[in-house]
């Protein structure tokens, strides 16, 4: 089906000064791979994010891998994790031999809730994994709270929320490891794919170069530089294996100009959210993610919640209309994890999650790219407004 | 330390045909990643390999992880591999807990010999990987047979070696997975990072695409798009979760374009190599790779062994000469994987393979980037010949 609206498999375009900086390095940089590039883009996101290590990687997926494995998770230990998230908030965590516990969402935020977080802490809850879904930050004070409290691991997924913030200090700043995507999709991209990962303990900070380039743990500077090798392989992780994931120059070279404008870009998703939200002000029918303050969501996506019960509709019949009147692919996200067969087979079938649930039967996200006409804008909001009335039986 | 020869990062230059291909997706493509540029990419790979199964990945070292979980390794299980080689050739076999077994090399060719294989096979070996190592073909008429009559798996790690073949097949072709590097030092590079993976069964082949990429699993194409998610998640290795390996597409096309000059490139390489190692014909002292025929070979590297006996001099002598007096700096490459602390603490410390570990002892490698000017390269032969006189005191 071709779409007048499609679902974007990508965010944003490029700058003429973007595109110059990879075709400057592709020209002449002598290395394409670890190297100056990458210390400048950590450096960079280490001051924009307010935090001391920063780690610039292949993905968030990857960050996430790292982070299980520094949990360093014993068998039978439970990471409490959101059952409304993307499949790669869980999976690292069920490789190292987590026990995954799910928790429900809020049904006025659609992201974690603290309430149902304390309800899921047992005496071998070790790790919480919260995931600042679409772009809206979690209840931070009170997570860090709970956390502090009862001595547990606190990991932010922020893969969709760069640059968002919670009452002023921005995400990723606040639990023991975050994780952030610069995947395609994602608010600012790193050509398509790339992650970053943030540490907040100097000492596991000194275990990712090495984790994250197969334990690659150079030599002190030496007069013979070759011996005994050109550069040592070691990690100080008993047990622990390495891997390769090493982000390219030209991906930090373009994610250290994209932070240049990321509250810009950022802003304009806000802005356009509150246009489309305000416009939708005489539908209460469909119910937006409930933010405090607009710096709280990056709006990296733009999901609703449509309750049609009064017209004896669903949001089935308003993706389908969208998608046959109006040639707009809006579509659901976020299936709750326990419901596929992967977390099945895995032994993660059984959530107490009403409200994800719920919530998930129910949902709309609109297609919300950043290169989206105005004009297709404007259209998506007199679609959506048509498709509301035409299930209202206006 | 300041060489005018230095160890390149980085292997080719782009030509403003590649450089424009990434340009063009920066600017037009309506995805970054998991695009009609992967596929593309696959198709061109399948075709100049011969072999019907390739996978565009973030690395050699990904497709080697996906390699170790597709064997289906169960503890105490051995898989040999070389002693001298990366170490992310024995990394992904670690983690899966295999028992690590070292090979030893042939001291001609330096790479596995197919004399040790048959001495290190024991009832439990499951995997036999052999590496390429510098871009030489191993005997892969001997070791095919000798898997095939003892039912061994067979890795090809190629990482160093695409597009060399081994009596007209390229090299990939011959076992049951196989591995591909593009990282910045390869003879072709997709951007700094990039790599492939080979499967010969059909249906492990089916499991590639969830195993590199969260585990998506598409559902057939249905009306309701959306119903009862937008994709599936899903694995058909019991015990197994997957990985994000997602190669992005600028990636993709880049080595799509790359394929078209890759013989070129790898035979300007076997050209210089030829000139070099003719030029050194008056000192027998240094000993290259024994190579049957120049298809064999990619020449990624040109190391040597140096036999000062006869002058009481050693390759530290060399080397340091090399750098001292002229500049050039000449390395050492692949520390026996058992002699690393990453190993020795894993419990792979101990190995048998004294020609490894001679041939490692006495070893140059000399810098070998294409983009090494004529001039420079002129430079480092007579450099080199009279380092070698100096050596023998003259």
């Amino acid at each position: 089906m071709k779409f007048r609206i499609d679902w974007s498999g990508r965010s944003h375009s490029y700058s003429d000064k973007e595109i110059e900086t990879v075709v400057q390095i592709m020209e002449s940089s002598d290395t394409l791979t670890q190297g100056q590039h990458l210390q400048n883009f950590e450096a960079k996101i280490k001051n924009f994010i307010g935090v001391n290590h920063a780690f610039g990687l292949t993905s968030a997926a990857s960050a996430l891998e790292l982070i299980a494995l520094m949990c360093d998770i014993k068998k039978g230990e439970e990471v409490i994790i959101p059952s409304h998230t993307y499949c790669a908030s869980a999976i690292p965590f069920g490789r190292v031999g987590a026990k995954i516990v799910w928790a429900d969402i809020d049904p006025n935020t659609f992201v974690i809730s603290p309430d149902d977080i304390i309800k899921k802490i047992t005496e071998k809850t070790k790790v919480l994994v919260v995931v600042h879904l679409y772009g809206l930050a979690c209840e931070m004070d009170k997570i860090s709270k709970i956390c502090s409290e009862k001595n547990i691991i606190l990991v932010e997924d922020c893969a969709q929320a760069f640059g968002a913030k919670f009452k002023n200090k921005r995400l990723g700043s606040y639990g023991d490891f975050a994780c952030f995507s610069f995947h395609s999709q994602k608010n600012i991209t790193t050509l398509g794919e790339g992650g970053c990962l943030v540490v907040k303990s100097k000492e596991k900070a000194k275990l990712v170069p090495g984790l994250r380039h197969n334990g690659h743990a150079p030599y002190p500077s030496r007069e013979f530089y070759w011996k005994p090798a050109m550069g040592n392989v070691d990690l100080d992780i008993p047990g622990i294996w390495p891997y390769n994931f090493s982000m390219t120059e030209v991906q930090a070279a373009l994610g250290e100009s994209l932070i240049d404008r990321v509250d810009i870009l950022n802003n304009f998703r806000r802005d356009r959210a509150k246009v489309f939200i305000d416009a939708m002000s005489e539908f209460p029918e469909l119910v937006f993610q409930q933010t405090p303050h607009k710096e709280h969501n990056s709006y990296h996506l733009l999901p609703a919640f449509y309750n049609g019960t009064k017209y004896r509709t669903n949001n089935d019949d308003f993706i389908n209309i969208m998608a046959k009147t109006y040639s707009i692919k809006c579509i659901v996200q976020y299936y709750p994890l326990n419901r596929y067969p992967l977390f099945v087979k895995m032994g993660f079938g059984e959530a107490n999650c009403p409200n994800a649930d719920h919530f998930f039967d129910n949902m709309i996200s609109f297609p919300f790219h950043h290169w989206m006409e105005d004009k297709e804008f404007q259209y998506l909001i007199q679609s959506t407004k048509s498709a509301l009335n035409e299930l209202r039986g206006n």
